[in-house]
């Protein structure tokens, strides 16, 4: 139910003295093919972390060996230093598993502007290789040790006819994507060329991954990699391919807001009737980011003029005069005023759901974001992260 | 020391019913000429509150005789009920004065989307114009009657030969400028014209309530407007009244700063080495839109990671490898990379500096902002506002 659900991939994980806790903290999933094709996506911000500018290099030419992850820190800010440790950490996976560093994909996640040690690499990578297994329970392991604030291993898979898409995420901090950084790894048995992957898993993380806004916050290290081994010997095609990764892309995002840091609320803000998908996003995502909707959310307060002060910002088509606001399926603005009393409407359950309607056009798009709580503050000023 | 000390205006505050409290909630200001030169400046929100829209047409013509404002309502998303409760309000204060309604600015800061009750300004209107004074207790009595969270009064002066500026604010949500509406009232007696007066608001804005970014939410309703007595006989230039029109927006900027709600540090994000100021500008918001950061210095922790990580998602010029990053004076990083220990930087002072060197041009600019705090998610979800 993880990675290493479809043939051809094996995966571990491990404590390797990271995390203070002694917590697993070091993760790999290694494709033993007979193909290698790869294909990722990385953070949008313009300060990358070590492993990231590295991982860039490494995916460049469409194929990957293996992923290596550790949690613990982030390895972000760090210099030269930083660098070279990230070097060293795929030279020793490529020698335990047999392969060359430049097919080793590196994710690091965790505290920024600490140097990792790079003599616990040394001493954990070559026992992890020869730990590594197909089971689920490796899967778990894995998945496990690449957790920072999450408070659960997430994993999902899709079954195709005859094979199938595996993956694993963390992230907490959140996404936008996020600075407690977002990590995925999936996994894939189909044959496919290097080109229908990548476009099979930017096509999955734009309707998924990207429309996670949780916090506003853009991560230095995320990354989200695929991985396919062509076991199966099915070749399922561009379309299945991408409706695959798109399935699993989407349930782990499901499971990444639900245990996102200190939330109280899962929030689902839908933007119907927008001019373009675009503006509908930047609708769905200036919500996302009013932190006095969000703290209205976090009370239960269906503030839906917080909602109409927060489209005024973009520059997305609509008349103040003509939204609608539903707030769990109450009529709470109608035309830019008042409709029913905000008293009907509970936002007592953890699921909320935000429909606006902005009445200019006839194109969609759903943001998926959390309540802005008195945890959130707790878990992010009383740790460094 | 307010609105009343500069020659020719005249001020109170009174309570009309609008806040439950029974505190304080209905302001006037009367300019007695001998000119009645105005300018103003308003939300860039694109949802804007019923007196917004109207006191847009009032200034239009660079005149204006009187500022009615109230607290406890922000008559926003109230359609055109809530438009007539602003042409009647402004009708009854003419009426009271001796003006035209077409004369009068109308300010309502409060919870957006509720009606206000038009018959508490037929009642308190006129008493109120019988009490107007140019004292200072009826210039502060006017600066506590539009106080919303705000647990203070806010007001400053700038005195001239013979001349001065007067200023009286509110603002406690916040600013950028923000949902729980600033609004600002500022007086001169000197001599200016219109052209004059909106360039010195205009010019004294940009670099003081512009660059004031607490929760990055933007209001419905602000305003602020500078209103000419000429009652002095002097004609200070444009360039002296810019400058004492910044000093009194400058100081009443630092105030609302300083009352933000939920607020525990006060911080001063300085950008240098940029290669124009509005990327200075860009970068300084950035950070202080990042609730990551600004939950890290409500928990006294440096964190220059998240400094630059949200610089990272700005579109300024800058190399992530060649930053540096002082707080409090201790240079954190250096080019990117860890310089002096964490534990060196004391945040336990309320005032909070944080220096910024982008290494890429000559300009800079400061943006001040609080910290994200229990307070300011309990002030926000446990009231309507």
């Amino acid at each position: 139910m993880s990675v290493t659900t479809p043939s051809g991939f094996t995966a571990q994980g491990a404590a390797a003295g990271f995390k203070s806790t002694g917590a697993r903290d070091l993760a790999l999933v290694v494709n033993n093919g007979p193909l290698d094709v790869a294909a990722a996506v990385f953070t949008a911000n313009r300060a990358k972390a070590a492993p990231v500018l590295f991982s860039e290099r490494v995916v460049a030419d469409g194929r990957a060996r293996a992923v290596v992850l550790n949690s613990g820190g982030a390895n972000c800010f760090t210099g030269e230093q930083g660098s070279s440790v990230t070097e060293r950490t795929a030279q020793l996976t490529a020698e335990a598993i047999g392969a060359e560093s430049r097919d080793v994909v590196v994710c690091s996640t965790g505290l920024i502007g600490e140097q990792l040690p790079v003599e616990r690499f040394e001493a954990a990578v070559p026992a992890l290789a020869a730990e590594l297994a197909d089971t689920d329970a490796a899967g778990i392991a894995a998945a496990e040790a690449i957790m920072t604030t999450d408070t659960v291993p997430k994993t999902a898979v899709y079954r195709g006819a005859g094979w199938s898409v595996g993956g694993m995420a963390k992230g907490a901090g959140m996404l936008a994507p996020g600075l407690a950084t977002m990590l995925v790894v999936l996994t894939t048995d189909a044959v496919a060329d290097a080109a229908e992957l990548d476009a099979a898993l930017r096509a999955s993380t734009r309707v998924t991954f990207d429309r996670l806004d949780s916090d506003g916050c853009m991560s230095t290290n995320d990354t989200v990699v695929l991985l396919a081994s062509g076991a199966s010997d099915q070749t399922p095609g561009s379309a299945a391919l991408q409706e695959a990764v798109t399935a699993v892309c989407a349930d782990l995002a499901r499971q990444l807001l639900h245990d996102a840091e200190g939330a109280s609320h899962d929030i689902e803000i839908e933007v119907v009737g927008a001019v373009s998908e675009d503006e509908a996003v930047e609708v769905g995502r200036s919500c996302a980011r009013s932190n006095l909707l969000m703290t209205a959310i976090f009370g239960n307060d269906p503030n839906w003029g917080r909602v109409l002060a927060a489209i005024g910002t973009t520059s997305a088509s609509f008349d103040p005069y003509d939204v609608d606001v539903t707030f769990n399926g109450v009529r709470l603005c109608t035309k830019g005023g008042p409709d029913r009393p905000r008293e009907e409407c509970d936002l007592t359950p953890r699921r909320t759901h935000i429909l606006i309607d902005l009445h200019a056009g006839e194109r969609a798009a759903t943001i998926l974001t959390n309540d802005l709580t008195h945890d959130y503050v707790h878990e992010n000023s009383a740790y460094s992260s």
